[in-house]
């Protein structure tokens, strides 16, 4: 690696687009989450395609690694520079290209956030539906295969990606995928850059699926005695095939630390909270539908409403548990596990692991995409107490050896990083290993976000 | 290759499971399209993954070609051996593992067909979607990407295998994927297999997603006068999110050889034909929108019902349009093209088609996945008269490059094989030579179906 003779060749390329100020290394060297403070040689910040091809070149021919970098949302690290090089930040790169209504697609630049995609969005009658929570920008939330509360209605990143845009690490520009809804043509080379958080190469565009904002929503929630009771009430659910928008589960203490947040009434048990999209008529059936199955499964009292006001009141718990859960224990931080196991395994899981963090020191409320068997424990510990650190890692270990032994996987939607690599070759046994051939094929030198996610 | 060395080595090892009588060797070479005779030089049938993978690694001592063969329906000539080898038949390896009802989800060996699955699928209320058309192998519809009718709502292969088991060309073996519904650990490799055409490696085991059988189904029919008219209500029906589980395209040279073979007095204009699944209520509620719908772009009377005696007459002109268009000349042979665009482009694309193919002497009815944007021309010709057949060849190739100028996909659903290998490098341009580098990867000695899809 000859750093000094890249940044050299970078700086005269990008001008003021390549920054090497101490504040902006230390803000792309930080994550979300507990790892340590990583600062990379140089941030990038291209203003197109031909910029971000030219970044790569430059790199490859002084073996330099090249880091992706969108919000900086990611929880597992993955935009940390751990072997050193140039972060490439798209935030620049964040326009909305072309977007193309009575196709239900659009196409974007990386940077674009989902929350500035849908406001652009706003005057055609149509949604992008994948939601993690953070307003990530979209090229992160591909290269990670993001989903969240919506995925049990819409799906994920991998169904909501059409096609792509990607630098190669020998600067090769490819186009994947097609504007049409379906292809048997060729190896699935979109879904094989969705989810590999920039080790493959860079993505500068994404075309998406749209979807069309329902008529009527009508959002509800719903008290159980037992985990177990709730989680068989979704199961139930998708059996009849009652379409839901977003099924999402918290557990007593969430509603307890949400009790002390907002001074409410909440019954402390677990929760569901449900929401449908259609038509009027039918966002009422699935309701009452919903209502008939609670009942059947020991739901205590489910109430639900179509009305904009009252549905926000209604999902105020699933809003705030976060903010809620933090402030149980203030001056922490938050380790945010994630693991998804088929729904069936769901109620053990969650139980499980509730068993366990009560047997450890360490307070970990449990919130989950209960309709994709997805969930997390917030852990809260003191960063500074590496004991309490070592807890948890512990912890979020088992939650992985236990979300395998059920057949399920080591992350439901915040992907490999650095945080989840030790869980591979448990996960993928021989696989792990097809992944690093790939990965060699289309990166030899290793450049391309090195150190993450493979062997 | 030591072919001679290699059978001798098989021989031994299945006994009766390796055939070389000259009828099988013909069955496995002969293909349902317009393919040349192209026998193997063996049809080994195993009957554990233990024997394909004993298969694969005599066959990669001497360099001998494998090729997978499920229900040797394919239309593209995926299943024949171009460079000679052995031809190995997953017709014994037919059982379903394990169901599992409370995941909706089931495990199966890739010779169970579709329609075998479903039938022992019947007590537990749920089914798997996925209809091609023809009774495949669930084994060689994941290998093609395999796609149908209902995709519009359930989705492809690519939607509804969950994870794989694969014998790679060195003779080790993955598991792919998880039993989760969603997932952000590592590449997706099921993505990458499905759809790979045997090229990267031979599946044992497939794990599906299932689907609960809709409490109520409706059905209807309707006429236009103009296709663009059928295509934009279409649109609207999807702008709107009406989930349709089927909508089905016939031309008007479809309904005119339907008449002529049924007896019946069709409008011989466009028609389109739809399914709705869900409750009794919303199935009504979805099919009197999609009437209003139809109504703003002047179709002609639509009906609908919710009998199965009566779904199915409405219907019956798209389960026998195949057949009345085969009769309607006889003795010639179909060569079912098959593209997909953007469904703004689909009207285009369609008018475009039917002028091309009006301007040559050959009939071509078209059908066709509207919501999907996919369709087919049944190009009729007989297959002795190598003029006809040139201009065939030259009708689908131009339906290709159309398709590709409107931003779509040389295959919607058939794949590629040998009759799709020549657009390749014009949908994918470098992401085709890229796919030849993962090929490399996993497959050096390009053993597995060579000589199809790839450079």
């Amino acid at each position: 690696m000859n750093i000094a003779q890249a940044l050299d060749d970078l700086a005269l390329f990008l001008g003021d687009g390549l920054s090497r100020s101490k504040s902006d290394l230390d803000l792309h060297g930080r994550s979300e989450s507990h790892f340590p403070l990583t600062p990379p040689d140089a941030v990038a910040y291209p203003r197109s395609e031909a910029q971000v091809q030219r970044i790569v070149q430059i790199c490859a021919a002084h073996q330099v690694p090249v880091i992706g970098w969108g919000a900086g949302t990611s929880l597992e690290g993955h935009g940390l520079a751990v072997q050193g090089g140039v972060v490439v930040d798209f935030t620049q790169m964040n326009k909305v290209l072309e977007m193309r209504p009575s196709d239900l697609d659009v196409t974007v630049q990386p940077g674009v956030t989902r929350e500035a995609l849908n406001q652009e969005l706003r005057a055609t009658g149509l949604f992008f539906p994948v939601d993690p929570g953070a307003n990530a920008t979209l090229g992160g939330m591909a290269m990670t295969r993001a989903s969240g509360t919506t995925t049990v209605r819409y799906g994920s990143m991998r169904d909501n990606v059409m096609g792509l845009r990607v630098v190669l690490a020998n600067g090769q520009i490819i186009e994947t995928g097609s504007r049409a809804r379906k292809s048997a043509s060729g190896y699935d080379l979109t879904a094989l850059f969705v989810g590999s958080e920039g080790t493959l190469g860079l993505v500068t565009e994404l075309t998406l699926r749209l979807h069309g904002v329902p008529e009527a929503t009508s959002a509800g929630i719903c008290a159980f005695e037992r985990v177990g009771d709730a989680v068989n009430a979704v199961i139930d659910t998708i059996q009849m095939g009652i379409p839901m928008a977003r099924i999402e589960f918290v557990c007593a203490d969430t509603a307890r630390a949400f009790n002390a947040y907002a001074g409410t009434d909440m019954p402390e048990c677990p929760h569901l909270l449900v929401e449908f999209h259609g038509s009027a008529d039918s966002v009422a059936e699935q309701s009452q539908r919903f209502a008939e199955i609670v009942q059947d499964h020991h739901g205590l009292g489910f109430q639900w409403s179509t009305k904009e006001e009252e549905r926000r009141a209604l999902w105020a718990m699933r809003h705030n548990g976060y903010y809620a859960i933090l402030a149980s224990r203030p001056g922490t931080r938050a380790i945010v596990t994630d693991i998804c196991v088929p729904i069936s395994r769901l109620a053990t899981a969650i139980e499980e692991t509730q068993y366990d963090i009560k047997g450890s020191t360490i307070s970990g409320p449990i919130l989950g995409h209960v309709g994709d068997g997805n969930f997390h424990a917030i852990l809260l510990v003191d960063p500074d107490n590496p004991a309490e650190m070592a807890e948890a890692d512990a912890l979020c270990k088992r939650m992985v050896t236990r979300a395998l032994g059920l057949q399920g996987t080591a992350t439901g939607e915040h992907g490999v990083g650095l945080g989840k690599r030790f869980a591979m070759e448990a996960e993928h046994g021989a696989g792990w290993h097809v992944m690093a051939s790939l990965k060699a094929a289309l990166d030899p030198q290793n450049l391309m976000n090195p150190g993450k996610m493979l062997p």
